[in-house]
């Protein structure tokens, strides 16, 4: 359907993620799921199931678990050879599943990490980005360390150098941004160098001082794209809350001429909530990447995002014709034989 | 409560069947669910567990792997007497369970398999069938091969001279039909040796040239009763997909006099999806067999159908009390002590 | 926010709980999951994890299993050294989780367990009680056995005497009472040294021949309250069993003076249903120790109870903070981090 | 390779098992492994993997649990058509297996089972060893209780007179026979009716009061014979525990007219202890049923005895032509293709 | 410590493989545990952990089964570019393990595979072949069917223009060689083209007519180098099978000059046998290809073997350094900290 | 048997333990079994499983992490309410198990733990060491932070003073000291304040200067005795590590008048290598703490070193009984029924 296979790189921290089966409760198991997973490899590895061509970029432990989360990549069709291994340690998080009521818990252990070391200098950017089509960074990984920072700068430049789209997810994490420096100094810039940028509302108040944290999505877009002229589109999505087990979403685009929306997509039995956002980000790529119409782009994103609940792990793992049915709204739901 | 246990004997091939646990995907696991089952075998097992005998014939791998699909069978109260081994290899299938948006996923491995090898004079129904009350088939079994299609003919003739009651459950699956004849060839030769008929309107248009695919139900069951005289009832189901996670069940009859329905079941958690069409056969035969009337047996055979979406595998494994408890609306959803 | 942290006695028979894992059905499982619980154990275990102390009494086999309940109980912060051991078996019960419109199933084997064979002056209840706050039973335990009723009534006596808080929930259990005395025979003497009593409107008419099985609840609760002058609450709850998935819980109260409710709470995807009452009491004993008003205790119970049917296991494992969140309704089903 | 398939009939309890994992002890463990086995049941389960026809007979809680418990000895291809169902409990075992140094444990929870409960009159005997050529019972089942005791001196008496070969394998188990008789008052009756004996020279000294506990075994077997003239042969065997996970395994028996032996049988890796004297039994059995000379037999059972200890469970699961190349010594532990 | 990373190519069926866990019979299990593996992607795979780049050529279905094997490759650092899909089924084969007399087995299902569909038109030998160091196949690869003997054909041909090495073990599997040829007419082809031939005693005998099944290697080695003149080496192994458990491995060789042999390694646990084969030409290549000398290499590829043995699933997942502490002897068996 | 239950303090960090089940590598799996433990805790650990009282005190992240570590020691019989909460995370470690040739392998994740932050004031170990027979502390504490090493040596003089013995097991680890101090600057006043050191001779020369790596043990522990006047016996043992799967330990002391030693115990088959040297200073204080004479202490820690390594987890789980078993060399190996 397409011409030529599309390329995505992607740039951040690998976390290895242990949670315990199902519903139950730390207190309650003797072991532990693993997958890995992070913002940004969590696109990566979605827009290789959806057929695209994706390398992640990160720097892990030099040790048998750093190699487990390569090889975890891999399996999930990522491209690694760009990955660095180096001293320290591999960052993870602990994460236990809620249902209805009870809400999911996460704890990070992700300080010092091997990512956390990384410098400007350890990755040849020009090298990395030849012949790749888009670049995807998050507000997480500038939140992680100054090195973290500045490394995810540059490969903006480079992308800016090369013509290739950029694209970031401002996914503002609080409990980060410890080394010093605060995402106000940081994050303007890398918005910047991006032409489509993923923020709330309640986002571009906080971090560009746009609006107020409860203004109307399309008023502060529009300031935002004036302030940052490369910025083409602004994107967010609704989620309405039912429970721990029942999600609504619903997606939302300023694109420089006019506000969308799509229809809300009803997760009735959400089997992991984690990454959801993830997918919503990596299904807007892959509209916008393979000359989707916006609409198009922003409904095929809400409807990876709506799939994206029905899958363990991080990652999303559905095909671009899984989407493109729930799309359609056909055949849902039958058994595909 | 009835007089005598009702024997039935059912034919058809036996897959194994692997599945990762949960609604896991394939590139998620290491280790796969077994369940065996076969549209066939299904309804015998879920008569077993409503307290009917149950025979089950069919041809297996001479190997571990058909002994332990005997086992199976035999597990679940089926008897294994008349089962046939010899050359070739299992039938498999492979099942990933979706959720919400996601559909399941089927890939079969059945060609070539042992009991597609199958020839009729392998079977002495005479001797299999004595002291039987009822037989069925589905129309997977004469897609499999030419010499399966044969020997379920031959079943069916036997059954008419011995006076036991035969059903057929159409069960039209297009993956199938490789060997060169047609479900247009065969099936009609099926259908006039039986009492019971379990099709659509589409299939009665598609093999009978009844009607038309979006015909009234009761229209084209008339038809088809014309052209079959045998043919005592002929029932459908309507299902309503609203998610993967959720459908409602509703059944049809008609049955020479009246079009009856009953009211939709709602199974508002689906834990497996496959083989509920072959519990709701179950459901009927069981009704009928045991003097149940109409809609009586038709409201037991969509309890039975909604139940089986609550139990793991292939086959329904209730009893007939949970039926029961089910078309009475009583006591549901307790904790049985 | 509290002055001191409370601490609760409880007293009854601890069995091993052995299930299939997930909704899977005994005839298809190779492996049972364990869980230990208790009605009375349960109490002990949901107020641990909200924060007071909790000091459970039993009497095991002495053997490996018996130790690995005590192990369970010390797992889940339950002071055990009141703990007995000696001849005879440990109580189990099997259970099969059901879904939707099938229903849990339960099997005891708990007759002649090491607990049935508890005599009062095997337990020095002045010391066991010594510091408490308050002593919680429930109906199970009279019905085991004369020593385990007499047992009982022995500790209520001896709390009275030590002035802490007495609650007793009847929870009558039909299977029970094969020793020779009837319910009716020993509950009323229990109720009559208890200061909070959870029973239904049935349960006054059946024991204390208060009103009619559907009578009015704030009505028999005053004829309760007037029939035995300690009793300052009587509680109970409304379960609408929409399906063995989907529950709703709301909480009702007499309180010597008005007649108190809380607003539904609606579980709509059940993990696990066992437990769910005990965890009603626990979160109403919890209310109420802690110095909530009754409105607020009650509130507080009916949440707690919600959030049970979401864990796995006999008992409730949530903190108070969690049952708060859910009580004010706000951040509910959102992801913590 | 033999004229007709031999039919063997066992009688005894059922248990089920629950074991942790692999080598986990009860203390580290959420979910056991389940099995059911008896030392009868055992020895027919052996059998029919081996070729031969067998029926077990038992009694089993009518409730799920027991219905599970018949359901695992149809998977292994035991004929439960004439087990009892009726009141009363499941009996069961835990066990921990050990390795090395660490000794396995068992705790059983047998007292007062539905086996417990069986009565002579509840079982026809001529029509449950109608057919047969072999009844085999061990010292275990008159261990449990007066009525269990009678009915397998019953059965004994209609196979004498039916005349089939009986044998019994005399297993004293200390912590049984807590009924009233003792094992002295009984068992000799059932000596007395059988062909083929299993009997330690302890046994012969402890029960029979023949020679002492550490006579020769040849010498205690002649004594026994001339006791009890129906009997043919008395067979032993000598396990070497180098450790739990080492054992060494040496048939003998006494055929009335030499002293056999068998080469020792060196298991280096023990995979499952538990059940291994069942699986000689059958293995004896077997030869004898199907004339193999008493040295061929004796070896055929070492070796049967020797596999058990690769195979987990109660039960052994091996084929005869498994044994054959073992007594052979061609082929062993290489890939079977 | 070597100049430059070394590639393979490898060619040949992937098979899914099932195997009951640990020591579990299938009649007893309800999952398996997945592996992918076949002779010549376990030559790859293991090469890979040892540091070489390894790229694998197959052909799979175009099926969410086909894509999962693809995806194990990658998991374990095969580059994948050049596997095909298409119709077909995937080839799999069951395996259960056995344990100290009793032997493992396995059963296959792989006839039309989609590999045995593969032509010499579809792989661009060529293509695949620049810039690798070495080709390597085995004797199981023409055995499948024409198309497979004529791709593999074609790939020496192509690496004898190429320059690059080629190795062949011979592995002569009697249950496939079913499409019409037999191995005498094809394997000397392939063996024309290779430098490096991994053959018994026995195959030389059997398919080249050199000397007898019992005769001396070095003997037989010398006339298949006179013969067949590119190859340089002839290596074998000895393996004494104490048990299923316990296996001594040592390696020999004729490299032309002299006849080399290394002591044997002795296995006491064996945690997997299946592909220990595969892993000793894979150590063997390693070695040659990485300027050992022939006795090292001889020693390494042993080791390889060895460490093998205790590796789960079909290729071996050792470092270099893990072989390479091996062969030296020193740390062995402490912990790595 | 003995007069009073002894009562044991031990001070360290508890990491928790992360490892694939059975033999797989990091490589393959997709959980993870978790334990918990550490040099010190493991000690506490097997001593209560022997009858003692055991207080284990360290710092841990107060997240449900944290809680989840807590919930273990009390699971496994230790008193925990000393124990700290605090910022920061837990420490961890990975496990891959060996098996013969292949070396378990371990990767530590502790850096910057909750326990590396523990400072001297924040334990009142006049108020921990109430009551208390023992303090046993081990090499690693110290090597983790200043704090954690001046809180060792605080607990050390505290204990001193109040004349409870005090024993401390070098344990030196080359992969920790890296805050500054070396082992040489703090060990020697820790063991100053000793009575029992486990020391290899390799220690003595390493940390004291005290003979040479390879002196006679007996020389360099008089040596170490006359320099350390409070230290009463010095002890050690000799591992022969046959492979990762046999290991045959044997015990050695210096008691201050003779050199003792234990036979050599043989583990044939390794269930878990980790936490063995633990399980042998366990012994060791058991039998010292509880009367038995030199000879007899160091057989009993022998042994119970033995049987560790049938145990999986870190820490020791079996009965004193079990031991006293092993050092009798009686009914070893037989199944306790």
């Amino acid at each position: 359907m397409m011409q030529k296979t599309k390329k995505i790189v992607t740039f951040g921290e690998v976390m290895m993620r242990l949670s315990p089966p199902g519903h139950a409760k730390f207190s309650q198991v003797t072991s532990l799921d693993i997958d890995y997973g992070g913002g940004e490899a969590n696109v990566a590895i979605a827009l290789a199931y959806m057929g695209m061509k994706a390398c992640h970029v990160t720097r892990l432990p030099d040790n048998l678990i750093g190699r487990s989360a390569t090889q975890y990549l891999r399996h999930h069709w990522i491209d690694t050879d760009y990955i660095l291994y180096g001293d320290s340690r591999m960052g993870l998080y602990f994460l236990e599943k809620g249902a209805v009521h009870r809400s999911s818990e996460v704890v990070y252990e992700r300080e010092d990490s091997a990512f956390s070391k990384i410098h400007p200098e350890m990755i040849k950017w020009e090298e990395v980005l030849q012949g790749a089509d888009w670049f995807h960074w998050t507000g997480i990984t500038p939140a992680v360390s100054i090195g973290a920072a500045k490394s995810c700068l540059k490969a903006i430049q480079v992308a800016n150098d090369l013509g290739i789209m950029v694209s970031g997810d401002i996914h503002s994490r609080k409990s980060l941004w410890k080394y010093g420096l605060s995402k106000q100094e940081i994050i303007p810039e890398l918005v910047a160098g991006s032409n489509i940028v993923i923020a709330s509302t309640y986002d571009m108040y906080d971090i560009f001082n746009i609006g107020q944290p409860d203004a109307d999505f399309a008023t502060s877009a529009k300031a935002l794209q004036k302030k940052f002229p490369l910025v083409q589109k602004i994107i967010d999505k609704d989620r309405e809350v039912i429970s721990a087990s029942h999600n609504r979403i619903k997606g939302k685009m300023w694109n420089g001429k006019e506000f969308l929306t799509t229809p809300f997509y009803d997760v009735t039995h959400i089997v992991d909530r984690v990454g959801t956002g993830d997918a919503y980000a990596a299904g807007l790529i892959f509209g916008l990447a393979n000359q989707k119409d916006d609409k198009e782009a922003l409904n095929f994103a809400a409807a990876t995002c709506a799939l994206k609940h029905t899958v363990e792990g991080d990652a999303n793992m559905v095909s671009q014709e899984d989407v493109e049915v729930l799309v359609r709204g056909s055949g849902l739901g039958e058994i595909k034989r």
